[in-house]
C-alpha cells in the first residue's frame, strides 16, 4: 500500500510515542527528522500571547537548512514565564544532540493546556526514544500523525502526487484539530514535508497561499489559539530541476501551489469535520459585497455564531439567524436586496422571505457539508470560510471534562 | 403585598394573553397602558437588518405623548418585507382604536422567529381581547412580563421606590432573554415604568445611561438581534415638582438615574441568569487597558468565547483559555505583565503561573456568580461586561426543537 504520512516525500524520518505528558497514557511526543536538511517556512499564529515554542520556532526557521522538527502535545508550553522559554530551548537542544545536529536547525511546536509547566524531564526522556525509533515507514508517519493529536478523534492526514519537469513530486501533510480554532494567519498545528527542489522565499508565499485559502478559513470556536503553526520541510530530492519557479509567475511552481494547496485543503475539511463534538460542517459564502474584507467579515459572523452552529446541528432550515448575524457584522448592506440560499435553495431574496419546502432544506442542513451563500446586495465582491455544527458534545469535551 | 411589576408605577395598566402566535398555547400579546399619556424614551438595536416593528417603534418614539405599548412574541416580523410594515403599523392602528388615541401615540416590539410573516387577523383579535382586560393589578402586571416571553424560563422584573422632593417615585421593568444578547446600544425587549415628573430630553439620557452600564454589558452569544428596543414612559402622576433636573447635575435628577440603572442591573443579572440553557453567570473586568474601548473589547472576547463558557459550566478553573481569548482580541498588551485573577484568587501574574488551589478555584467558578478579573498591563482603562456559561441546554433549546 502507498505511503500516505508525512513520511512519503523522499528524505523523511518520523516517530511518535507516549512520554508521559498526557495522563490517558495516549501519544504526546513526536519527531520528524530529514538527515539530509530541507529548505523550511512556516506561518503562525497572531495571537499575541504566545507558547514559548512559538517563540522559539519564529528563530530557528531562519535558519537556511532544518534538520528537524519536535512536537509535544497534551502541554502548551504557553503562560509559562522564563522557565517555559528555558524548556522550549531544551527541547531543541535535546533533539539537536540526539541527531547530531545544531539546535538552530531544529524547530518546535506544542499543543495543549495552557499555564503549566512542561515535565521536560519526561519529555527529554522521550525525545531520546523518539530519536531511536525514526522511520520512513508509513507507520511511522501514522505515529507522528497520532502523536499531535490532542481532543481529535481520528489522525488527519492528506497527501497529493505530481510531476515537475519529469520528476516525481510528493506533498504529505497531517494536522492536529480540534478546539480553539479561528482564522487568522495560521491555524492550528500543520506540518507538511515535500520533496521538491524550490527556494525558500517561494517555498514561504507558496505555504502562506495555500494556508490562506484553507485552514485559515476553518473556524470552529472564533479565537485563535496561542500556538497556532504550520510548517513545510522541502528536502529537494524529487530531483526536479533545482529550482522550480525562481519567479513565481512559472508554470512549474503554480503547479506545485495548486497541488500544496489542495493538500491544505483537504486537511481543513478534515478537521472542520473532527472539530470538537462536529457532526458535520459547512461552507459559507458571502457575495455581493462592497469590499473582500467585508466579505470575509460576514462570512466569519455567520461561522461562529452559535445560534447558526446549533441549527445545522439540528438539520433547522433557520435562516433568519444567519441574516440577524449578517445584519450585526458590521458590514455594508442593503435590507431590501438582502438574499439567502442554503444549498440550492433561495429562502430570502430582495428583502422577503420565499416560500420554500421545509423538508428539503432541513435535508440540506443535515447533510455532512453544505453551502450557505449570503448576497448583501451592495457590490461585487465575495469571500468564503469553512465552518462546523456546534453540539452536546463540544460541552462534553470542553465542560463535563476537568483540566 | 406590595405590587412590583410595572403597574407599581402611578397611571399604567397592563395586560397579557394567549392569542395564538405560539404553538404552544402560551402567551404572546402583551399591551401596556399609560391612559393619561407619557414621556417616552427608547433604545435600539444597532443590527442593519431591522424587525418592521424597529422601525414603526422608531417614528412613534418622537411623539410628545404616549399611551400604549403593544408586543408580539413568537414572530419577530423581521425580513418581511412591505408586508410586514403593514402588519406592524396595523398593530398600532388595532391598539389606537381600541383605546381611542392616535396610532403615533403607541408604541410597538416583536420578538420571534425570523422571516415569517405575522399571523397578524389572531394579533388584532388579541389586541381587542387584551384591551379588555387592561388593568393596574400585580397580576396584570405579571401577565404582561409573561407574555413578552420567548425561550425564558421565568418572568423577569424588577422595582425600586425612592423619594423625589418629598414625592414617592416608583420605577419599575420587566425584560425578556433569552438568546440572540450581545451588548451593543440596546439588548432585547425591556419595558420601563415610572410615575416621576421628567423633561423627555433627560429621561433618554438617564435610559441611554442606565441601558449603557446593564444591558448592554450582557453578551449570551455574541450577536445582538434584529429586534433588540428598550422602552421606558414616564407618567409624571408621581407628584413631584413637575421638572426634575432641567439640567443633569441636578441631585434629584441623579437619584433618579441611579435608580433606574440599579432597576436596569438587576434585569440584566436576570438575564444572565435565564439566559438559554445558562447555569450561572460571571462579570468579566478588564483592567490595566490602554484604551477604554481595548477594555470592552477584552471583556467581550473573554465572555463571548465557548471555551470560557464551558469551564464556567463544568466549574472548572481553566484561565488559559481566558489568557487565549485576551491575546487573540487585537488589544494592547504587555505579555510580560499580564495578570488574571478568578474570584479573589491570582492564578497569573507578570507573565508567569501561580500556584494556586485548585480545589478552591473551582468552588470560586462553580458560584452563582464570580468576577474575572485581567489586567492587561499596558495603561490605566478599565471595563466590565457580565456572560453566562454554556451548557448542553444551550444546544437543547436551539438544536432539537425545529423551528
Amino acid at each position: 500500500m502507498a505511503n500516505n504520512t508525512i513520511t512519503a516525500p523522499k528524505g523523511f524520518l518520523a516517530a511518535g510515542l507516549h512520554c508521559g505528558v498526557k495522563k490517558s497514557g495516549k501519544s504526546d511526543l513526536a519527531l520528524l527528522a530529514c538527515p539530509a536538511g530541507a529548505k523550511a517556512a512556516a506561518v503562525f499564529t497572531t495571537n499575541k500571547v504566545v507558547s514559548a515554542a512559538v517563540q522559539v520556532c519564529k528563530k530557528h526557521v531562519k535558519s537556511a537548512s532544518i534538520s528537524a522538527v519536535v512536537v509535544n502535545s497534551g502541554n502548551a508550553n504557553t503562560c509559562t514565564g522564563k522557565r517555559g522559554l528555558a524548556n522550549a530551548v531544551k527541547m531543541c537542544a535535546e533533539t539537536a544532540k540526539r541527531i547530531e545536529i545544531d539546535p538552530h536547525n531544529v524547530l518546535i511546536a506544542s499543543t495543549g493546556i495552557i499555564g503549566e509547566q512542561l515535565p521536560i524531564k519526561k519529555i527529554t526522556s522521550g525525545i531520546l526514544k523518539a530519536a531511536a525509533k525514526l522511520s520512513a515507514s508509513s507507520k511511522a508517519g501514522l505515529d507522528f500523525a497520532k502523536a499531535i493529536m490532542t481532543t481529535d478523534t481520528r489522525p488527519k492526514q492528506a497527501v497529493r502526487r505530481l510531476e515537475i519537469s519529469g520528476a516525481k513530486v510528493t506533498i504529505a501533510g497531517a494536522v492536529k484539530g480540534a478546539g480553539m480554532i479561528a482564522p487568522n494567519m495560521a491555524t492550528t498545528l500543520c506540518f507538511i514535508t515535500t520533496d521538491v527542489a524550490i527556494t525558500k522565499p517561494l517555498l514561504a508565499k507558496a505555504l502562506k497561499s495555500a494556508i490562506g485559502n484553507s485552514l485559515n478559513r476553518l473556524t470552529v470556536d472564533g479565537h485563535q489559539s496561542t500556538n497556532d503553526t504550520a510548517i513545510i520541510l522541502a528536502s529537494g530530492l524529487a530531483g526536479n530541476a533545482e529550482r522550480i519557479g525562481i519567479v513565481s509567475q512559472c508554470p512549474r511552481y503554480k503547479r506545485f501551489a495548486n497541488a500544496l494547496a489542495e493538500v491544505c485543503d483537504d486537511l481543513a475539511r478534515q478537521m472542520a469535520l473532527d472539530a470538537e463534538g462536529a457532526t458535520r460542517m459547512f461552507k459559507v459564502v458571502v457575495k455581493g459585497a462592497a469590499t473582500k474584507a467585508d466579505a470575509a467579515k460576514a462570512c466569519r459572523a455567520i461561522a461562529d455564531y452559535p445560534l447558526v452552529k446549533c441549527a445545522v446541528n439540528g438539520g433547522d432550515p433557520n435562516w433568519g439567524r444567519i441574516i440577524c448575524a449578517v445584519g450585526s457584522a458590521g458590514v455594508k448592506l442593503n435590507p431590501n436586496k438582502l438574499a439567502c440560499k442554503l444549498g440550492p435553495i433561495t429562502v430570502f431574496k430582495n428583502g422577503t422571505p420565499r416560500k420554500f419546502d421545509k423538508k428539503k432544506a432541513s435535508k440540506v442542513v443535515s447533510q455532512t457539508e453544505h453551502t450557505i451563500t449570503v448576497d448583501l446586495g451592495v457590490g461585487m465582491a465575495s469571500d468564503f470560510c469553512y465552518g462546523c455544527d456546534l453540539s452536546k458534545g463540544y460541552i462534553t469535551i470542553n465542560a463535563d471534562y476537568h483540566t
